[in-house]
């Protein structure tokens, strides 16, 4: 799909003649990049490298949703999302999932589905967000990592586009999961579900 | 609601002890904070500051959208979007998407709807993206900045939903703006036009 999309875009793409690492810090991973454009000209980019991260949407047996209202300090707002998290160095995708379910809400799932992948912010940083569905929960405990402070609360799928209309709800990968949530729970896209041992 | 957030959720809420810029680049600024956690604790959150963004949903009388395809140097890809953009310093944010649907596309529109605001990377930036619909749309010139290449097409709701799908449509903006696409479309979410002065 890479080469398709360099042959099939060419006329778009930028190629790498160098690039600087310009900032490290506790989390963040900044890169400057200097780049030959389209038309031979050089230019800059600048990003952030991420490890990737995976996003959950776990339905009960009820049909609601698990979800998490959790404080992002950048927009200084406690907001509702669906569960997700940073892939460890080495991880699989679907442990990580598995992993982040258990740890930030105690649920684990005995079926999952992977629907898709979406890119957060590219224009400023590489991060990609895998998504999983999960079903077959039971609960278990939580395990939080240290300084990490969420509520987890289940909501119905009309409760959650009610609130992405009202604008209570504004997390771009939620929204996105809401596209893929509504249009399977319509049985306009189809998924595909694999029994996994619980982990 | 912001002042009702911070009492509602005050058992999440981290507060700024400290601010410090770590990094100012051509494009990217980037501040660590320390912070005191809901349990006393203290920690540390970077994160970049963002001017903030537009996103144009521009629907053509015939009932197809106006889209970009444009080379997303972080991760490497040409990517499907709606027109967007970043907000000028002290720029009324209609203003902004009038300026950016005519510069990356040319069209002008005659009415628009503001529909909501999302939160690309609320993890580690302080960006927001405001979505607006256009319609009543006429093409002129478009005048792309210096140093930036893109594609526009048009595309109908369908396509773009079958491309969600697929996995060739990634943008998580983009995605976020199908759903409202999708609900105001079929009539589920009611939004409210405004004429205005073509810019």
């Amino acid at each position: 799909m890479q080469a398709e999309q360099s042959s099939k875009h060419a006329h778009l793409q930028e190629k790498q003649l160098s690039s600087q690492e310009v900032f490290q810090g506790h989390f963040l991973h900044a890169f400057r990049d200097e780049v030959k454009l389209p038309d031979g000209a050089s230019s800059v980019r600048e990003y952030i490298k991420h490890p990737g991260a995976v996003v959950i949407v776990a339905e009960l047996d009820d049909g609601r949703f698990v979800m998490e209202r959790q404080f992002r300090y950048p927009i200084a707002q406690a907001v509702i999302e669906f569960p997700a998290g940073k892939i460890d160095p080495g991880e699989d995708r679907l442990t990580c999932a598995q992993r982040e379910l258990m740890e930030e809400t105690g649920y684990r799932a005995r079926e999952w589905a992977r629907v898709g992948v979406m890119h957060p912010c590219m224009g400023y940083s590489n991060e990609f967000i895998e998504i999983w569905f999960a079903r077959g929960l039971s609960l278990g405990e939580r395990r939080l990592d240290e300084g990490e402070f969420l509520d987890v609360f289940t909501a119905t799928l009309e409760e959650l586009l009610a609130w992405s209309q009202s604008g209570e709800l504004t997390d771009a990968k939620t929204l996105s999961c809401l596209l893929w949530l509504q249009n399977v729970r319509s049985g306009q896209w189809a998924i595909q579900w694999q029994s996994v041992a619980e982990g």
